[in-house]
């Protein structure tokens, strides 16, 4: 059970455009976040922004977000450069009866903060795991740990969930009155991810079994 | 034929950290953004990123963006802040014998620039054409189109892909020499995106047929 407060909007974390599409349950936010791989994380670099694929993890309200020790980003976001990190799916493409009500579904996260740079050595190795197993469970117990060496050159960033919003649309298009009497199609074309058959290493020696921690994703 | 220049790479756009996953071909950079739905549009409000998932459309080397004349980040646009936009399509999770080197495989757009707010009537309609076609193929020509009043209420803004940048990864598992002989499943899940069976919309007639420009998209 979700125990964790509900969120409070601040003004940057109000859903001003389609409101009726916010969701306010702390839960509903953890479980957008949880659902995805890839959240777009946005900075701001000689005062343009940048947007960036990352991978996360999340563990309670924190999200650990991680990466080379050289990159710009993560250099400015460890300097305290305030930092948005956007997690969508898209659910579906919703068909209207006219062009300007045309759609989609979808559930979308935007978390807005500064991050703390995780330098105490057990929360790094708290966090990579966070990550790793958010990415591939099972994977952190199954694979070999990080060396120092490659500590050394990871970044881990912490993200704390209290500056957050959570949008959601679901449902058919919603047309205008007089327009639903033309002889138009409306409806929504569901879109959903799923995982193929795992394509082994070809370094793996011949035979070697997928374990369950990978072909248990597929069910 | 794709005839474009290849990608130029500013300092902005150019690739640093993976550097091998770097592509400069235009056609590259116009797979990638047409194979996608939605968009991360990131600019910078009041001193602080924010992060919005958009839909988009591409004709030629420009990419249109749409939404409500009252949002505040497409205001910021119209008003000349630099943006960033970002696509990405995550094709597997990447499994490897250690921690450190799992990854996943992808593919990556990233275009700065400043977009250049559309007034002419005519490249108006051809945008919002652009866009729906992009998100509903056959959609514009079928569906009524925007009156007046909905054109007057839709901010369509133009960005041209002078500054832009791919990255892809794609194979297996790249580990450490060392780590080849442990006893560790290693591989590739692949990922995809696929369409579900057309949800008609409830106030439709009984027995409306779902045209093939929804149905085809399944195959």
């Amino acid at each position: 059970m979700d125990t964790s407060p509900p969120l409070s909007p601040t003004p940057r974390s109000t859903v001003r455009r389609g409101a009726a599409r916010a969701r306010t349950d702390r839960a509903e936010l953890h479980a957008v976040l949880d659902a995805g791989l890839v959240g777009h994380l946005g900075i701001v670099l000689d005062g343009a922004p940048v947007v960036l694929p990352t991978g996360y993890g999340r563990r309670g309200d924190t999200l650990y977000v991680h990466g080379s020790t050289g990159a710009a980003t993560l250099r400015a976001a460890a300097a305290g450069a305030p930092v948005c990190l956007t997690v969508t799916h898209v659910d579906g493409v919703v068909y209207a009866r006219s062009a300007f009500h045309h759609s989609m579904n979808y559930r979308c996260a935007v978390v807005h903060g500064t991050a703390r740079v995780v330098t105490d050595p057990e929360e790094l190795l708290l966090g990579l795991e966070v990550l790793t197993e958010h990415l591939a469970p099972g994977s952190w117990s199954a694979t070999r740990r990080p060396t120092r060496r490659e500590l050394a050159a990871t970044a881990l960033l912490a993200l704390d969930l209290t500056e957050a919003s959570v949008k959601v649309r679901t449902g058919p298009p919603v047309d205008d009155e007089e327009d639903l009497a033309l002889p138009v199609w409306a409806g929504v074309l569901p879109l959903r991810t799923v995982l193929g058959a795992p394509e082994p290493c070809p370094l793996l020696p011949a035979g070697t079994a997928v374990p369950d921690r990978v072909l248990g994703r597929r069910a």
